[in-house]
């Protein structure tokens, strides 16, 4: 392994003006390298972003660590700042490897279709397909195995990785970023049925991914039977993410690893689904809707809910539920010996009726 | 976004002729593009085929729409037919989009090996890898940068989308689809395990899909052992669905996003599968099965029946028992009282034997 | 379908000598090909490696078949071995379809580049990208379409099939296998959210496989945050599986389809992982434990622990709360009874007191 390594040493104090935090200790400590918490060395600097990891700030090796408000240490010298998960990045940034630079130009390998925009400053790397009347904005970089469908549209500074498949008159906005072998457009799954025979119902609208949107690897979103298929502004799915047909994302949303969102689902702005959850078909999800993980929704969610289960309910009703759930083999226990109580209960009462009726 | 827009109007008449459905309204209506029912202008002409969204034929903004037999309407002109989804189908084909059609001949960026068999009008798009020996059918469309392994054989009039991979001796019939970067004939998940390392068990067999199959993106289906994985004629696959070795799909089967199916199972024709649903290996799922989405079948399940659930069985007892689940933090409350009562009365009964005793 | 043919027909006895077994029946019988036990006709080889299909070979229209010690037939000659699964791998390499040979060399049509070194004997089929500085070691084929990023390395003898793509500075030992369009490297996802809007954090580590490890299609392994995300020796990994960041598996792991384990976790040695479960982040899982299908792990789990369930626990406890769960129906129909036969013992009782007040 080669681990981002130090390019020449920088002291503490540096590093905290580069990201606008305050230093508890020597800022004089020099700071040759970045890691994880439990991985770091002498040298290194690390962060604490995750409360749950803040113990480990006595065991840690690192000769620094950038953390949030509030956090302390006796064993080692820290930049406090309002977040250390932004912060960090910006340390990355000064001690991580030299970033991979997408190379300006055509590939000659490339092919390159009829009626072809291309802006400026493009990466066209080797063995991309861009197909007629295709457009990619300036500074976008598409690398190998890349194919833009006929007539589809790319917006400026994207990345769209090694083997993405973006299908004709699809539309991404500016600085997207898609992971490989994601597929963009293919068509809804949608058919009609007529004696047990699947007609194909054409699909003949499109994708549309607005500015800011990443999409992990191997995900599919397919295009709209018409109109559009539609993910908003500043949202980010996961890798595996199954959007059908005619699905609008909002946004800003999260959509973590596994999840599928079924066709003409309307989901709002700030949502988070967490990993391996299915949304069904023709709901609404509200705005700032949360879903715990492996959620199954079935219809409607109010904007601003918490769920969680399957089928999908308010998260503390679900927490009771399986709290109560777990209770159930006691509570056959206690069934039981109630049962057998209240028989030797009905018995004595009988007896004492029988010998009352004796008097 | 660049909706299908109408190259020139057409009255509501004629499209009801192509579609061979009645006119209730004016015939003369100028249609001139299709669309969404809640997406849907002045112009446009909609559907209706999910009962669900009859009420928004109050709301729509759309000139007409194509509805199913007994649906009325007193807002807008319709085009009554026996299945809108089908007739919808054929209203598209006029108004919707220039369909992309597949340039015939052989890209001189492909890679075409030894003794391969190309038929007519076939088109081998930029950067595609036929491997030696294989066979192309008749008007069949390979996109940019699908790999077709040696000895495999497609059938006639098949679209593989771009980056569709088929390994070595894999066969498809004629007509079918294959949506983006799915996968046909990756080995089988299969391991000899000695002394806690596992061994290789070599798949030698092959995938084998039927006419009219048509299979999602980023779909992975593993080849066989020995023998074949069976896909047969007229099954609908969807995005991201795992079919392990030696599965035998039946006809006109539907298989819905994210679903996986383990190793020698067996399913009959006709069955439904929703999204999420697990199968597990080794066992029969019988003709005209339904499954809900996220069943998790573990058994033998007879023909005709609808499941759902984890471990799945009869739908109607799943939705009895998921009631009954729901009631137990209330069945905990009732049995606790019911305790207290018990408790009580014993007191009293015991009371009454020593005050009978003191008789 | 062309199943794997006999190309010269072989005498039982010598099969027997080939695998290490014993013969029972005539070792002269000859056997012209392999297959499975439902599928096999005259002159076949077949095998019962699992337990449940030695009732099979009642059947079989096989001419002899492999069997693990203590099965008998009086139907057809048997070869005994230890190891079922693993002495026929020996003869599907006896009868089974010539093998795919990788041509060794580079194909005019890769694209390979600067300060690349490659190993002897390394076979680059057509349309690969090797970026600059990488590394591929001898004996390795890579299939069309692969992309290697920037000074990824790749050890000996492995195999990457079509459309595998490795981003930059991944690292991956000998003898690997990844199957067609699994993508090795992408960024993990994280961000840094300030006012709800979602800053990429920065993912400048690698992904680390090592020897002997085999990957399914379609399969997604994010690259750390810094450091590695890590797969250890001999750990074999199915289709569509997700692999976040910095994840830890540990050597010789079975992960079954369509699993995802989230960022941070660490798997131990020898770890078994059934279809569609899901790990938590953050979480460490014990060497040898086992998951079964559909396990939602949610929390550590201790070395050699059996669990299954969502939220997971000990798979006999599960079991039983399961079973618990099936008898809530008939539970509440026994609390109603139960409550009525305390109403009429209560109605008894106070009606004994009052007639005891009235003595």
């Amino acid at each position: 392994v080669t681990p981002p390594v130090a390019k020449s040493p920088v002291p503490l104090g540096r590093i905290a003006e580069l990201v606008g935090g305050t230093v508890v200790g020597n800022p004089e400590t020099e700071i040759r390298g970045i890691s994880g918490i439990k991985e770091a060395g002498p040298g290194d600097i690390t962060f604490v972003a995750n409360p749950r990891y803040v113990p480990l700030l006595a065991e840690t090796r690192a000769s620094a660590a950038v953390v949030g408000p509030g956090v302390n240490s006796r064993h080692l010298p820290l930049v406090v700042v309002g977040n250390p998960d932004l912060a960090f990045a910006q340390v990355v940034a000064l001690f991580g490897p030299e970033p991979v630079v997408a190379p300006v130009g055509v590939h000659p390998s490339a092919v390159v279709g009829k009626d072809v925009r291309l802006g400026e400053r493009v990466a066209v790397m080797p063995l991309v397909v861009i197909d007629d009347g295709a457009e990619v904005g300036a500074g976008t970089a598409l690398y190998p195995h890349v194919y833009v469908g006929r007539g589809a549209r790319i917006g400026r500074d994207c990345i769209l990785y090694a083997g993405v498949k973006v299908r004709e008159r699809c539309l991404l906005g500016n600085r997207v970023i898609v992971h490989s072998n994601t597929v963009i457009g293919s068509d809804g799954f949608g058919y009609a049925t007529v004696e047990g025979v699947h007609h194909k119902i054409p699909q003949v609208g499109i994708v549309q991914i607005d500015d800011d949107v990443e999409i992990g690897a191997n995900v599919t979103i397919d295009r709209a039977r018409f109109d559009r298929t539609h993910i908003m502004e500043g949202t980010k799915i996961d890798n595996l993410v199954q959007i059908a047909h005619n699905v609008t994302v909002g946004q800003r949303c999260v959509i973590v690893a596994q999840t599928a969102i079924a066709g003409s689902t309307r989901i709002g702005d700030n949502v988070v689904i967490a990993g391996q959850s299915g949304v069904d078909g023709h709901i609404e999800v509200g705005s700032g809707v949360r879903m715990a993980a492996r959620s199954g929704v079935t219809k409607d969610v109010a904007p601003g809910r918490v769920v969680s289960g399957f089928p999908a309910q308010a998260h503390d009703r679900e927490l009771k539920l399986q709290a109560s759930l777990r209770r159930v083999p006691e509570l056959l226990r206690t069934v039981r010996e109630l049962a057998e109580e209240v028989a030797r209960l009905r018995a004595k009462v009988e007896k004492g009726e029988s010998s009352a009726e004796d008097h």
